[in-house]
C-alpha cells in the first residue's frame, strides 16, 4: 500500500500515462472550425508544464498566427467591487445578441490560487457561460505574472483563429497586471464607481492614461446625481494627457451593467474606436508594436531566467547582495564579477 | 605628412602615451583629504572609456566605499526654465556660508552633446563656481541614461570620500532622467513654476509622488497672488498619495532663487527630513535598497548587453524581428530561439 507519500507522486504518472499526445493538426483544424472543445483543448496545452507539450503549443500557436486576425481586442480592469462580471457579462450578452462570437479571459496572477477568479465563484457570468456564442477561459495558473501573460496572450491567438469577434481580457486592478492587459489589447476599458473617492487615485497609478474610455458603473437609482459629477471630475482628469498619437480622444461614459443600461453606447464607442484606427493605420500599427515589444521582453525575461536558474549563480548573487549591504563592494563592480563569472 | 585621416588616429595615441598610468592610492589619499584636483582627476578616470582604466576606476571606488558617508545627498529636477542653476546656485551659496561642503552633480543624457549642461552656458552658477568649498561637475557624456546614471552614482560615493556634505544632483525634469536620480539620493525635490499651467503635470509623470517638496520657484513681485493659488493645488495634488513608508509627509514651500528669498525655509525642511528618516531608520534602509537595486539592474544592463554585443545575436534579433512583424512566429517562441541559439 501507498504511504500517503507516495500516492500523489504515482496518481501524477498515471495521469501521465492517461494523457495521449495531442495531434495538433487535428486540434487546429476543429479550432479553425470554431470547435469550443478544441479550442479548450488548445488551450490546455499552452497551459501545460510538461516540457513534451511546449513545442507542441508552440506549432500550434505559430499555425494560428497564419489566421488573420479579425477580432478586436478589449482590455477590463478595474477595482473589485466595481463590477467587471456584471460588465461583461451585459456586454458579452449584447455582443452574442448581434450574432458575435466572444471570448472571455482573465489576466490575474493572484487567481491562480483560487484557479481562475472568471469561475472561482460559480455564480459569476451565468447567462454568459451557457452562451453558445461564449468562451469563458479563466485565469491560467502560474507562479508569476509573465507565465500568466504569456499564456493569455497566445491564448488570445487561438481565439481569434476560432473566430472569435471579440475576446475580452479582464484584469483585477491591482499591481502590474494591467500594464500586461493594456500591452496585448487594441482597446483598455477602465471601470469606475461613482463618488468612490478614487477618481483621481487612477491618474498617479498610470492607469488613467492607458485608457480608451472609462466607464461608471453602476449608474442607477440614487446614484445618478454622483455619476453626473464623477463623470465632469474624469473628463477634467483626461484633459491631464496630452493627445494620443493614434488621434483618439479617450472618453467617459456611464452604465448599468447590472439593469443593461448603456451597453449600447460602449459598443458604439468601441465601433467608433475601431473604424477610426483601422482608417488611420495606428489599429495595425499598435499590434505590430505589441508583438515587437513582446518580442524583446520575452528575451530579457528568458534570458535573466536562464542566468539565474544556474545555483552557482544563485550562490554568488547571495555573497555579493551582502558585499553590496556592507559596502564592501560598489553594486555596479558587484554586478560585473557576478555576470562575467 | 599625415593626411587629415591619420591624423586624429596618431593625435589619439600620443595622448595615451602622455596621459601616464594613475597611481589610484595616492589619488585616494588626496582625494579623502579633500583635494578637489584629485577629486576631479578620480571622476576623469571613472568616466574615461579606456579598457585599461576601467579596473583602476573599481578600485578607487571601492576604495571610497569604506570611508563612511556623512553627506545627504539631494535631487533636484524641474523642466527647464523652472531656474534649476540659480536655485542651486542660492542654495549651494547658502550652504558653503555655513561652512558646508557642497558639490554639484548633473544627470542629463542630452548634454552629451554639449559636453555637461551645468557649464555648458559659462554663465550659469558663476559664484558657485568660485566657491573653494563648492564643486561642480558637468553631466559625464555617454551615449545612454545608463551609462551617465553609473557615472553619477560612483562620482557620488567619491565625492562623499573627499568629505563633501552635501550632493546636489541636478536633472532636466524630461524623460527617465528623473527616475534615475531618484533611484540615487535621500531627498528629492521638485522645482516648479506656478500659473505655468502645468500643476498636474507632474502626478501623471510620476514626477510629484517621487517628490519629498515641491519648491516653487520665482515667488516674487506680481507672482506671489499665483504662487498662493500654485501651493493650494500642488497640496492637494500630493494629497493623492498614500502616506510614504518613511512617514514623511511631503511639503509644498515656495522661494525665489533670484532675491534669495525662502532658501533657508528649504534647507530647514530637508534638515528636518534627515532628523526624522535617520531617527526612524528609513535613511539607511533607503540607502541600502538603492544599493541592491543598482546592483541587481546592473546585473541585467550587462547580461543584455553581453547577449546583444555578439553579432550573430544581432544578425539573427534583425531576421526574427521581422519574422514577428509579419506574423510567421509567435514572439514568444521566437524569442527563445534567439536565446537558446
Amino acid at each position: 500500500m501507498p504511504s500517503k507519500y507516495t500516492a500523489p507522486h504515482i496518481a501524477n504518472k498515471v495521469r501521465k500515462l492517461r494523457k495521449a499526445s495531442i495531434d495538433v493538426t487535428l486540434v487546429f483544424n476543429k479550432l479553425i472550425a470554431g470547435d469550443k472543445t478544441a479550442l479548450a483543448q488548445a488551450i490546455t496545452l499552452i497551459e501545460s508544464t510538461r516540457e513534451s507539450d511546449f513545442q507542441l503549443a508552440e506549432n500550434l500557436v505559430n499555425q494560428c498566427l497564419t489566421i488573420p486576425s479579425k477580432g478586436i481586442r478589449i482590455g477590463i480592469t478595474g477595482v473589485p467591487g466595481v463590477g467587471k462580471s456584471t460588465f461583461i457579462e451585459a456586454l458579452g450578452g449584447f455582443l452574442t445578441a448581434m450574432g458575435k462570437k466572444v471570448a472571455v479571459l482573465a489576466v490575474d496572477p493572484s487567481s491562480s490560487f483560487t484557479k481562475g477568479s472568471i469561475l472561482g465563484d460559480k455564480t459569476r457570468m451565468e447567462t454568459l457561460a451557457k452562451d453558445p456564442n461564449a468562451f469563458i477561459r479563466p485565469s491560467p495558473a502560474s507562479d508569476a505574472l509573465g507565465g500568466v501573460t504569456r499564456k493569455t496572450r497566445e491564448t488570445l491567438i487561438l481565439c481569434e483563429a476560432a473566430a472569435f469577434d471579440v475576446v475580452l481580457v479582464e484584469t483585477v486592478g491591482v499591481g502590474q497586471s494591467e500594464t500586461a492587459v493594456h500591452s496585448m489589447v487594441d482597446f483598455f476599458l477602465l471601470l469606475k464607481l461613482a463618488g468612490a473617492g478614487d477618481e483621481l487615485q487612477g491618474i498617479k497609478r498610470g492607469i488613467m492614461e492607458m485608457a480608451d474610455a472609462i466607464v461608471i458603473n453602476k449608474a442607477d437609482g440614487s446614484n445618478l446625481n454622483q455619476v453626473k459629477i464623477a463623470r465632469g471630475e474624469f473628463k477634467r482628469a483626461l484633459h491631464l494627457y496630452p493627445p494620443k498619437e493614434n488621434q483618439w480622444t479617450p472618453t467617459v461614459l456611464s452604465c448599468s451593467a447590472l439593469h443593461n443600461l448603456g451597453i449600447e453606447a460602449v459598443w458604439e464607442t468601441i465601433s467608433h474606436f475601431m473604424t477610426m484606427t483601422k482608417a488611420n493605420g495606428h489599429f495595425a500599427k499598435n499590434r505590430t508594436n505589441q508583438n515587437k515589444n513582446w518580442f524583446l521582453q520575452s528575451v530579457d525575461a528568458l534570458l535573466k531566467h536562464q542566468f539565474y536558474a544556474n545555483s552557482q549563480t544563485k550562490d554568488r548573487l547571495k555573497q555579493l547582495l551582502n558585499q553590496v549591504e556592507t559596502n564592501q563592494i560598489s553594486p555596479y563592480a558587484a554586478a560585473k564579477a557576478l555576470v562575467q563569472k
